[in-house]
């Protein structure tokens, strides 16, 4: 196969698991004779330095030709201080998704048997966790009309969606629910939010179409707690845009390593993979971050282009590495721990 | 001293609940030669049942002329998946708070020796856990304008503050932490709302007049996490109404006994006292449900009153219960479980 991948390394540890990712998705192409060709492209703090945009006309012309986007992260602690700051990173991830039109980010969280024991949450809690969050990414408050009034002294941001946005969403929920254990929850705040009713009224009239899964509602203050009380409860979530966020955070701490949890934000068309841990700052530069989650969302990529096998090496190589203890500081405990780059070439090499 | 406490029982396990915090009052009283006399007033769906409405004017004469007002829980299921209800019992909440002006939720997080192994996090992450949550009440999303648009196809909720809602709140974080261990979190999503930049903003322009205060600042969806890696990292947490609905039920799970968790709801004027744990429908009329948390709310409402030694015997018998066991199912592993009514019995009669 031929491929065309657009690289948008990012900001903080963005560009040092991307490189990892790369060095395994091209062991990855020679074994299985596909040839990727690599469309490295500004984004984030690194793209306003550059050209004083975080989303430069540039990079969406190579995303929005590209076959796929893999994306490290983006954001830099020089902006999150300054409330006032015109431009900011995360513009730049917003208007990219709006621009790429990726309605939908896709987390799944489960646990890694030999690192159970990472986690927070006790093991019979977790154990055999496998749910995913299906989160709405290009509306709600996110996007809507936000300001201020009264010389600066009020300021508002408006939740808002329409049946249409809601409807294209839960139709992936739906269709993920079936080639699953064929349950799908519905997180909103229906008794507060009229956003939220429109999120229910408009997925209990899908119920109709999918006689097969059974939908449950649940508020978002319950879902919040269940999650950590009894996460195995969950199979598919469909959420809006901020509830999302929150949750699909929250979750990531269920596996207990959050530097192996992938996710895939998918449109019509372009579908972009990144890794959920963020730009992490504290550890740029240093060689020390974990790349398995980039990795992990490589393999999902292959996935989506129908490419199994080559998303099951990648699996097993992960697992591979995390069996013998091939692993950032984050994993070592007492043992060695391994640099980014090291990791990256143990995986580009066991992965053949 | 002379109180009069308004009595709202509201649904669910609500009466049953509150009906256990009433005899340890009583006990408290006569042991302190306190004169407390209670008016009950209606709220919720048994409110909306019997005069149409789920915060009627009476009951709000009621709590606006007590002392206080103990509150046991609102919400019924048969409302929940109705989005088209019109009358709904959360409006009796909310209404109740906006014209009480209880502005503030105090929710304290904190772990029980005996009860420790409860929780679903590991006993390491949470021994010692103390903090608190202050959740804006009476603003944000949960007050905007909201409605429909293009025949019901659009929904839209608005999300708004002024920087007068932030600062009451705020000092009271300030002050708070004031009286602890000096930590102050503020939880927003600045790099994406502008009400949050207004927090952000308010909050960074008040630490001037709280020089030993240390502020930090934190995104709502890395607290979600961080709060279930490591809630000792926290002490004294502000954040708006949304984002404290969803962090302070998370937060609830960390003690592993949700049961037994109080909180407060304070205004320039009236304060009132609940548990966290909400109508809890499936229990309803069972003589089931765990009335700690509603007696360690009436503890939160002595200790405002100035009466800590109240406080205090009230938090040693329902420690001294928890110790011998006197608990209902909720708590009782394969010991014998008392019913609530024997719970609140055998308090009234211990706290003496
Ligand atoms: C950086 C931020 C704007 C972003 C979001 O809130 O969507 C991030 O938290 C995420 O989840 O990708
Ligand atoms: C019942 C609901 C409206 C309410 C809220 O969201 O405030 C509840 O969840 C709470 O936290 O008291």
């Amino acid at each position: 196969m031929k491929l065309d991948i657009a690289l948008l390394a990012g900001d903080g540890i963005g560009p040092e698991v991307i490189d990892q990712a790369v060095k395994v998705c091209d062991a990855i192409a020679t074994k299985y004779k596909h040839e990727i060709s690599w469309k490295p492209a500004l984004t984030g703090a690194a793209a306003i330095d550059a050209v004083g945009e975080p989303y430069p006309d540039d990079t969406h012309e190579i995303c929005a030709s590209a076959d796929a986007v893999l994306f490290g992260a983006i954001g830099h602690p020089r902006f999150d201080n300054d409330p006032s700051a015109k431009v900011r990173p995360e513009q730049g991830l917003l208007k990219m998704r709006q621009k790429l039109g990726l309605f939908a980010n896709v987390r799944p969280t489960f646990t890694f048997p030999s690192l159970i024991d990472k986690s927070p949450l006790k093991r019979e809690r977790i154990e055999g966790t496998d749910l995913i969050i299906l989160r709405e990414l290009t509306g709600g408050v996110y996007f809507g009309e936000r300001g201020r009034k009264d010389n600066g002294n009020t300021a508002f941001d408006t939740m808002t969606y329409t049946r249409a946005e809601i409807q294209r969403l839960a139709v992936k929920g739906f269709e993920m629910a079936m080639t699953r254990s064929k349950r799908l929850c519905c997180v909103d705040k229906a008794n507060v939010l009229e956003s939220s009713r429109l999120w229910r009224e408009t997925v209990q009239a899908m119920e109709k179409d999918y006689p097969e899964v059974e939908v449950s509602y649940e508020f978002v203050d319950a879902v919040a707690m269940r999650l950590v009380q009894w996460p195995k409860g969950y199979d598919v979530i469909i959420t809006e845009n901020l509830f999302g966020d929150i949750l699909t955070d929250e979750a990531s701490v269920i596996s207990g390593s959050m530097g192996l949890m992938p996710s895939a934000s998918v449109g019509e068309k372009t579908k972009l993979y990144e890794p959920i841990h963020g730009s992490y700052p504290q550890a740029a530069g240093k060689d020390i971050a974990n790349p398995l989650a980039t990795v992990l969302s490589a393999a999902m990529m292959f996935e989506d282009f129908g490419l199994q096998q080559e998303a099951e090496d990648i699996r097993r190589v992960v697992n591979k590495s995390l069996a013998e203890g091939i692993v950032t500081e984050d994993l070592s405990e007492d043992a060695k721990a391994y640099k980014t780059s090291e990791v990256g070439d143990w995986l580009a090499k066991n992965v053949y």
